[in-house]
C-alpha cells in the first residue's frame, strides 16, 4: 500500500477502505507516513469529505493509537460530557456531580485551555489542592468509590489525534466536518465511556459561528458515535454570550458551587439541567423529561453539592472551599468598568469579552504561558438589561493592574447598546439523540 | 503575511495576491516554508485553480527563483521547443537543426528522461563524445557562433520548481493545470527565448491521456507564456502509438538522421515539419505555410543535415557519426518478434512499447539507473499495417540477452490485431497560437 495512491483516491473523490484509514493514522503516528502527505490528504478529505463509514473507521484507528481506558466493570453505567469549547463555560464542574449524585459513573479526561480562559483541568486547579493527574489506578479506585474522577488528559490517549491536529491547525485543515467528529469522538472512545453528551456550541463564542455548520456537526458526531457503539447525544447551546456571569478559573468555580447551592435560576442552571437531565436520561434510560426531575431534586436537596464536595476531596482538595467560596484564590483588585451611556445592552460578544479575560491573566495565548486562577470577568449586566450611565458593567479580577486598561478597552468593543431591548434568544437551540 | 492564511484563502476559493504567491515561492524555495504547507496550499490549488494573473505570477515567481539565462543579445530569433513528453520523441534532433538553419537561434536546456527511454540529453549522448555540459560562456559563444546549442539543465535555473516539483510528485498534486502551466513555462522562460513552440503530447503514451486535457494545458500554456511577454504556439501531436520506429537513444539519433537526409516521407518527418515550420514561422514572423516551404527545402538541400553537423561537432562529437551512422553504439544483439497471427495491427500502445524498451536497457526506472545508449526497439509494423503469422514485427536491440523475454512479452501485450485496417488518425490534432 503506499500512501500516494491514497491521496489521489481520496483527491478523486473514492472512499477510502478500511485498510487504507489504518495503514495511514498507523504509518502517520510511528513517523512512517510525512507530514507532507498527511497535510495533503487532509486538504482533500476537506474538499471530498468522508463517508460515514469512513469517518467511523477513522475515528476507531484513531482511538486504538494510544491508550484506551476499560471503564467495562461499570456496565452502561459510565457517562461522559463534552463540549466544543466556549466562553465562560463551567457546565462541567456542576453537570458532573449531579449525575454522579443520580447513579452515574463520571469520568473525564479533559483538556486544558488555550485561548480565553482555561479548560475544565485548568478551572479544577483554581481549588488549591486538586489534583489533576492521577495514576489508572487511583482514577479507577476513585471512580468506584465515589462515582466521579475528572482527570488532565494522559500522554498516551490519541496520540494519532494529538500529531494530527497539530499539523491540521497550521495547514488550514479544521474546519472539516469528518476531521472534527474524528478527533473529537476519538478521544471519548478511547476514554472509554457508554454513554456521551455532546454539548455543541454555536456563536461568536464558539469555533461553529452558525447554528447550520453547528447542526451538522452534531449530527454528525451522533452518527459516528453511534457507529462506533456508544450511545451518543447532542445539545446545540447558544455561545453568543458568555455562559453565565464569571469568566476566569476561580471565579468560575465559584459560579458552579452557585448553582449547585440551588439558589440561581439563571440561564446557566437552565443549560446545565438539561446537559444534566440528557445524562441522567441515558445512564438510566429514562426520558429526559423524567430525568429533569430527578437533576432539579439532587440540586434543591443538596446532595449535587454534598457530591461535588467529596469528589474534590478524593481529587486532594480542601473541601470548605466549596463550603466557604473565600477561600477560593481572589484577586487583589476588582475593578468596575462603568457604563458611559444609557441605554439596553443589545450584545456581549463573548470572543471579544474572551478576549479580555485573556488579557487579564485567565487564559493562555501560548501553550507556554501560565494561568492566573484569580484573573477574570464577573459581568454585571446582560443583553436586555436597561442600564444608565455610570452604572457598574461589570468587575475586572486581576493581579496585574497594568493590564486593566487593555482589558477594558477590549471589554467595551464587545457591548452593543441600543434603544430597544434585544429579542430573546434561544439557549438551547436543539437536541440531536 | 503567514502561509497559514495564503493556504486558507485559496481554500475558500479566492485569488492569491502576486505578494502572498511571491511570498510562498521565495519562502518554500529557501525552505522557511514547509513541505506539509506547500503541500496543503498545492492540493487546494488542484481544487481551487488559479486565475490567469495568479498563474502569470506563480510562474514568473518559480523562473526568478535560480538563474535567468540572458539571450537578448540575440533580439527576436531564440526559438525554444519543448515536448511533453512521449515515446519515441526524437523531434527536437530534427527540428533544432532545420530552424538554425533557417536563421533561428536555437538554445535548449533539455531533461534527462526518467521512464521508457532518455531524454534528449540521453539521446544526444548516445552520440560518441557529445558533451552535454557546456559553461554558460561556452553555451553563449557555440549560440552566436552557429545559432544552436543543446545542453542539460543547469543546477541553479528554477529551483523552485524543482523543489515543488518533486513534492508534488509525492503528493497526488501533479495532475492540476495551472501548477503543470507554471512548473513548465517558468523553466522556458528562465532559459530565455522570446519565441517558444509546445509539443503538446495526447494518448497512451502521454502525461495527458485525452485530447480534452490536452487543449486545456495547451491553451493555457499559450496564454500564460504570452502573460509572461514571450511568443507561444502549442502544437498537439498524437502519442497513442510511438512516433517514429525507433525507440531507444542511439536507434533514435540515427532515424532523425535518416529524416535530415530527406529520404523518409513518413508521421515522424510530417510531424517535425509542422513543428519546424511553427518555429520558423515565429522567428521570421512569417506564416506557417510560407516557413514549411522553407523548411522542406533546407532538408531537401541537405543543409539542415550539414547543421547537425557542424553542431555535433562543436559539442565535441564527431560529425562522421553523422555521416555513417555505423559508428553510433549498435547492441549485439537484434532480436526479432515473429507475429503468431495473420491479421491487421490495429494498435500498438505506445506505453507498453516504451515499458518493453525500458526493459532492454534504454531507459531508466530510477534516477541512480545508467542507460545502455544502444539498447531500443525498432519496430517494422505499425497500425493499419496487414502482417502476417511468422513476419517480423520488431526487432529488440539490447546487450543483455537475459532481458528479452521479459521485453517480448511486454512487446506482444502493446499490440491488438484485427480483421480490418484501423480508421487513419491525425498525428497533429490541432495547433494553438
Amino acid at each position: 500500500m503506499r500512501m500516494f495512491d491514497i491521496i489521489e483516491k481520496k483527491r478523486d473523490g473514492k472512499a477510502l477502505s478500511d485498510e487504507e484509514i489504518e495503514f495511514f493514522i498507523k504509518g502517520y503516528t510511528k513517523g512512517e507516513i510525512p507530514d507532507y502527505q498527511a497535510s495533503a490528504l487532509c486538504m482533500a478529505i476537506f474538499f471530498r469529505g468522508m463517508t460515514e463509514k469512513e469517518t467511523v473507521t477513522l475515528t476507531m484507528c484513531m482511538a486504538r493509537s494510544g491508550d484506551m481506558l476499560d471503564l467495562s466493570r461499570f456496565g452502561n453505567l459510565t457517562a461522559d460530557k463534552h463540549s466544543t469549547g466556549g466562553v465562560g463555560d463551567k457546565t462541567t464542574l456542576i453537570v458532573a456531580p449531579i449525575v454522579a449524585c443520580l447513579g452515574g459513573i463520571v469520568t473525564k479526561m479533559s483538556g486544558r485551555g488555550l485561548g480565553h480562559t482555561g479548560g475544565t483541568v485548568d478551572k479544577l486547579e483554581a481549588i488549591p489542592g486538586y489534583r489533576t493527574a492521577l495514576s489508572e489506578e487511583e482514577f479507577l479506585s476513585q471512580t468506584e468509590r465515589i462515582g466521579i474522577a475528572v482527570i488532565g488528559q494522559t500522554g498516551n490517549l490519541t496520540p494519532a489525534d494529538k500529531k494530527l491536529y497539530a499539523l491540521r491547525d497550521v495547514t488550514a485543515t479544521v474546519d472539516s466536518i469528518p476531521l472534527i467528529t474524528a478527533s473529537i469522538m476519538s478521544k471519548k472512545i478511547a476514554a472509554g465511556s457508554k454513554n456521551i453528551v455532546l454539548d455543541v456550541k454555536y456563536g461568536s463564542g464558539a469555533f461553529m459561528k452558525t447554528t447550520e455548520d453547528a447542526v451538522k456537526l452534531a449530527e454528525n458526531m451522533v452518527k459516528i458515535g453511534k457507529g462506533c457503539g456508544r450511545n451518543v447525544t447532542a445539545v446545540l447551546t447558544n455561545m453568543e454570550v458568555p455562559l453565565g456571569s464569571n469568566i476566569g478559573n476561580a471565579l468560575e468555580v465559584k459560579e458552579a458551587i452557585d448553582v449547585l447551592r440551588g439558589d440561581q435560576d439563571d440561564e446557566l442552571t437552565r443549560v446545565c439541567v438539561v446537559l444534566a437531565s440528557e445524562m441522567t436520561a441515558q445512564v438510566k434510560g429514562i426520558d429526559a423529561k423524567e430525568a429533569e426531575a430527578l437533576v432539579r431534586g439532587v440540586i434543591k436537596d443538596g446532595s449535587a453539592l454534598e457530591k461535588m464536595k467529596e469528589w474534590v476531596a478524593a481529587q486532594g482538595a480542601d473541601p470548605l472551599c466549596i463550603t466557604d467560596t473565600e477561600l477560593l484564590p481572589s484577586a487583589p483588585v476588582a475593578y468596575p468598568v462603568l457604563s458611559d451611556k444609557d441605554g439596553y445592552i443589545t450584545k456581549t460578544d463573548a470572543h471579544l469579552i474572551g478576549n479580555a479575560a485573556m488579557i487579564l491573566g485567565a487564559g493562555r495565548a501560548s501553550k507556554e504561558d501560565s494561568i492566573d486562577p484569580s484573573a477574570g470577568i464577573v459581568l454585571k449586566k446582560k443583553p436586555g438589561d436597561y442600564v444608565k450611565k455610570g452604572d457598574v458593567l461589570c468587575h475586572l479580577h486581576t493581579s496585574d493592574v497594568s493590564k486593566i486598561p487593555d482589558a477594558e478597552k477590549t471589554f467595551r468593543s464587545a457591548l452593543s447598546f441600543g434603544d430597544t431591548a434585544p429579542e430573546k434568544q434561544e439557549l438551547v437551540y436543539k437536541i440531536i439523540r
